[in-house]
């Protein structure tokens, strides 16, 4: 094991300094310009929708280096059962919350957040010169820190591994490459939307008269924050999830105040790290992002949600909370990622092989425990018209079953795709699964070769009826998915339409090979307000989303009230105050 | 009198057919040539912040034709005392609440909304085919309806002249060119918005090694609405502030419930009935904008801001109300102008009589009843530099009462500047002035040459110390200002900034010839959020902001939480709803 101080020298100002803000804009102006191809080739990217990724997703030796594979795992060992080197202004002791869905606890402490006040003033004390170093310097300072963060990838993936329980590919790209791609978007979207309105414009009036001398004034036009913002990591993905209200609400000029959740501190740990590191250097207050940390009862996100102070709040998690945020936090802008039931319509396919195998691995991947997994499968009763015959429900669950052995039949395999079980909710779901419906496919234990202790589950497969609607119209997070069956599509189309309206979806697909349907289900989905994969039979999957391509989300449904990362997304984080002379 | 049925002929739908929506898309796409030039122009406008205006704000016949003010006078007095021909879904009987602050009662009748579910049902029927029309046929028709306002700017010009009280040349500038100019911002605006994603994209994403296939898919991005959207407007300014709103979740797809001030509810219904026409003429049904007049006591407005179906608020009227709308309708997103404390700063002038008479005017116009007419006058006790030697409050109140003399000195003159009183409260709070501090300028009660009932009143002003903040805290809406004397320019700016971050405010200035001062008072604005106009000697005043380059409110301090217009002003109204298959 490398010796921590070795990897990551405590910061110069920790211990000490707290606040260093005499920023004379020559360190951000390096940034900006280090960082301005990059942010105009993202910028056109988020405009034309085309591919487009910053950030290499393989964890390959070819791309990372020999070394950083096992640097990037030392460097994460060396964190376990120390204090994390953060200061949280009001901070009152620690909390070590943390434990691997691999079957260890982290034993990392950090300072237990505690004084609202004293957290939120510190907080605030930096805004005016962030404010005042504009747009550019900003996102100079906002790339520089993605730019740090992908240097401590690996870390970031074994911290992201260990407290999601996702498996370690899976950690990286999800967690890494993919999080710093919609990082980044979220950076260009807002850069964008504040050099909207130019900084100077001349205006010039005609006078009444063709001889009347015109009026002319020049205006200048300032990006302003709004406040302080706040952003509520969750669980299971606490970078990909929390990083794009973080850029985006820093990008724009506000403090970002940082609440993991208790279970996934180290990643945003790092992230808050990296963020004052970079702060600091190019002269600002590093408390401009902060990390509260808490013992899981503290409540502090519903406490600092409602302070007057606090003017943006980014929230993943359960509707409950979501719901609560959105009613309850009037005084500040609130973005929510909930729970929905996301929804397959199958009807006909021309590879009914591949559709199994496609669907296999949506349920599969990290156990189902995203928010785009699939869950409800609406299929006619009668079957499905397939290149292999009609396929009945039955004959469908044997087909996913299928394909779910071959992808999963090796353990050794099959943790590399499912990941660990991230809390004993999910497994309490999954273990009353069969009192639900009828079980078409069961769930197996997976040994995990490397962590015994791991909790490793494969989906499982359940049979309704469309009258089962109390069963399906709430979300089973986890590795559960129904195989609902209907009078025919048409039903499914209906129920599909109905439900997401009412519960929410951050996704849904549809299988077949019949123009009219897929128009149906696209109509269907416009309504329902929700995104649609068509016929995904190859390597896309309905719970994958491209950054600069792919909305995640639409806010259009009760699963969202936003998306990463459309303009709604950024627009409202800052304000613009212009001032006006004649000249 | 001209017979109303000559001039406006009761559309060909009304009283027998409730819904057309048979669009083939032809018309909208005729309307969205035909206005396509005007629709970049604008949208080039709004990014250059440049002058630009497409509405004349001259009546000149020169510009409009000689028989145009005749005629719009005639088609106003036509209304009176009938029955408007809008239907309102779910109606029973009928409310007629207008009276002319000129001194008549208009005497025409609306339908009373009463069942909000019928309403809101009807509202709701013709959404689909309104979004699937797209951004540029919904352009299309929104710029054709602005177009046929303007054809009836003189009648409007005389309908909100005898809703609101301007004076007849106001009304026909703010509430016809300027509101036309502020509402084709907001299409345009909503516009770049909506078309910033494109319609479709191509994406295709190399394979893992150099020899593998790409991953190829076609993407598509739709635009979807809210759901409906409610427009609350004000007495004061029933189109200025009202159509921004109005057409911005139009043309982004929703349909609206305009639900006027009982005491301005013609320009409105005109409003409506253009909207009507022109969707009916495209295809589309015309109760995607539908008018919901009320009697006062109704709470109307309260009842539909909460209901679930009801996704956007634009609200122009008390902080009361305004308040308890961001708190409560926490279903919708909710765009408020409020009221604040318009702040002057007075430090040292290059031309003390261009100062005084700069702010005669801001104080005259329309009697103060404007959201943006200047309120609270700080100054140093000891005087301010000027080209005439130091000025004290004394001779400071002096000036401007001179520059008020000059102004509306004579009756005749003075009413086509003051317009008239709109209501009581404005009347209560003027005869209180007296005790609220020493009354340095004195209101006068003017008589109108034409209208001998009408309420016409010059502007008081009241000399109070930087100790009396319960008094200048809060808006005295109408022909109040305050000259407040503080120990200091410093004193000034610290009250000003202290102030409008508490009590927010929609405009401030400064005059000052030190441009250390002039520096203190920008940081000051962009400290408080508020818009700031730098000596202002000449032909532009506090009160005017300019369509397409000066925002309105920032949104930035508590008189606000919008701005017209921004693109967090537009962005919300929308979201977009993918899909993507394999190609």
């Amino acid at each position: 094991m490398i010796p921590r101080t070795t990897l990551l020298p405590r910061p110069a100002w920790v211990g000490g300094v707290t606040r260093v803000c005499e920023s004379d804009g020559m360190v951000s102006q390096e940034f900006s310009e280090k960082h301005r191809t990059l942010l105009l080739r993202a910028r056109q990217a988020c405009a034309t929708r085309e591919f487009w990724s910053a950030y290499d997703e393989s964890p390959s030796p070819r791309v990372y280096g020999e070394t950083a594979a096992v640097d990037g795992k030392a460097a994460f060992d060396a964190w376990l059962s120390t204090d994390f080197p953060l200061i949280t202004p009001g901070s009152d002791g620690t909390v070590a919350t943390e434990r691997s869905p691999y079957g260890f606890d982290l034993g990392v402490t950090y300072p237990r957040a505690c004084d609202v006040e004293a957290l939120l003033g510190a907080a605030a004390a930096g805004m005016k010169p962030w404010r005042d170093a504009g747009p550019d310097a900003r996102a100079g300072v906002c790339l520089e820190i993605l730019n740090r963060l992908h240097a401590r990838i690996f870390e970031l993936a074994n911290a992201v591994q260990h407290t999601s329980g996702q498996a370690f590919v899976m950690a990286f790209q999800a967690g890494g490459a993919n999080a710093l791609d919609r990082a980044l978007e979220s950076v260009a979207m807002a850069h964008t939307e504040m050099t909207r309105t130019p900084a100077t414009a001349l205006w010039e009036k005609p006078g009444p008269k063709r001889d009347s001398e015109p009026l002319r004034m020049e205006k200048t036009f300032t990006v302003v924050p709004r406040g302080i913002a706040l952003v509520i990591g969750c669980n299971t993905f606490p970078t990909w999830n929390s990083w794009p209200g973080l850029f985006a609400s820093l990008v724009t000029g506000n403090p970002v105040v940082v609440k993991p959740h208790p279970g996934a501190v180290l990643p945003l740990a790092i992230t808050v790290q990296v963020c004052q590191e970079v702060l600091v250097e190019a002269g600002f207050d590093p408390h401009l992002v902060t990390l509260a940390a808490e013992e899981p009862e503290d409540r502090l996100a519903a406490a600092l949600a409602v302070h007057p102070k606090v003017r943006l709040i980014d929230f993943t998690g359960s509707n409950a909370f979501g719901d609560w945020l959105e009613q309850n936090a009037s005084q500040a802008t609130v973005f929510t990622e909930k729970a929905g039931v996301n929804t397959v319509l199958l009807d006909s396919t021309s590879s009914f092989e591949a559709m199994c195998a496609n669907l296999a691995f949506s349920f599969s991947l990290y156990s189902g425990q995203m928010c785009t997994a699939p869950q409800n499968v609406y299929l006619p009763a009668a079957g499905i018209a397939t290149d292999d015959g009609t396929k009945t429900p039955t004959a469908v669950a044997a087909g996913i079953e299928a394909a779910l052995t071959r992808l999963l039949g090796e353990d050794k395999r099959a943790v590399e795709l499912l990941g660990s079980v991230v809390n004993a909710g999910v497994l309490e779901r999954l273990a009353s699964t069969g009192e639900r419906g009828s079980l078409l496919v069961a769930s197996r234990e997976v040994d995990h070769p490397a962590y015994p202790e791991a909790t490793v589950r494969t989906p499982a497969l359940v049979g309704l009826e469309a009258k089962d609607s109390e069963v399906y119209e709430s979300e089973c997070f986890g590795p559960v998915a129904y195989l609902i069956s209907t009078a025919g599509t048409d039903e499914s189309i209906d129920l599909f339409r109905d439900t997401v309206q009412r519960c929410g979806a951050m996704t849904a697909s549809v299988y077949s090979t019949d123009d009219t349907v897929i128009e149906q289900a696209r109509e269907a989905a416009l309504d329902a307000g929700v995104a649609l994969s068509e016929n995904l039979l190859g390597g896309v999957f309905v719970n994958q989303s491209a950054a600069f391509s792919d909305f995640h989300g639409t806010g259009a449904n009760p699963a969202a009230n936003s998306a990463f990362t459309d303009g709604a997304y950024v627009a409202s984080r800052f304000r613009v105050v212009q001032s006006r002379r004649h000249v």
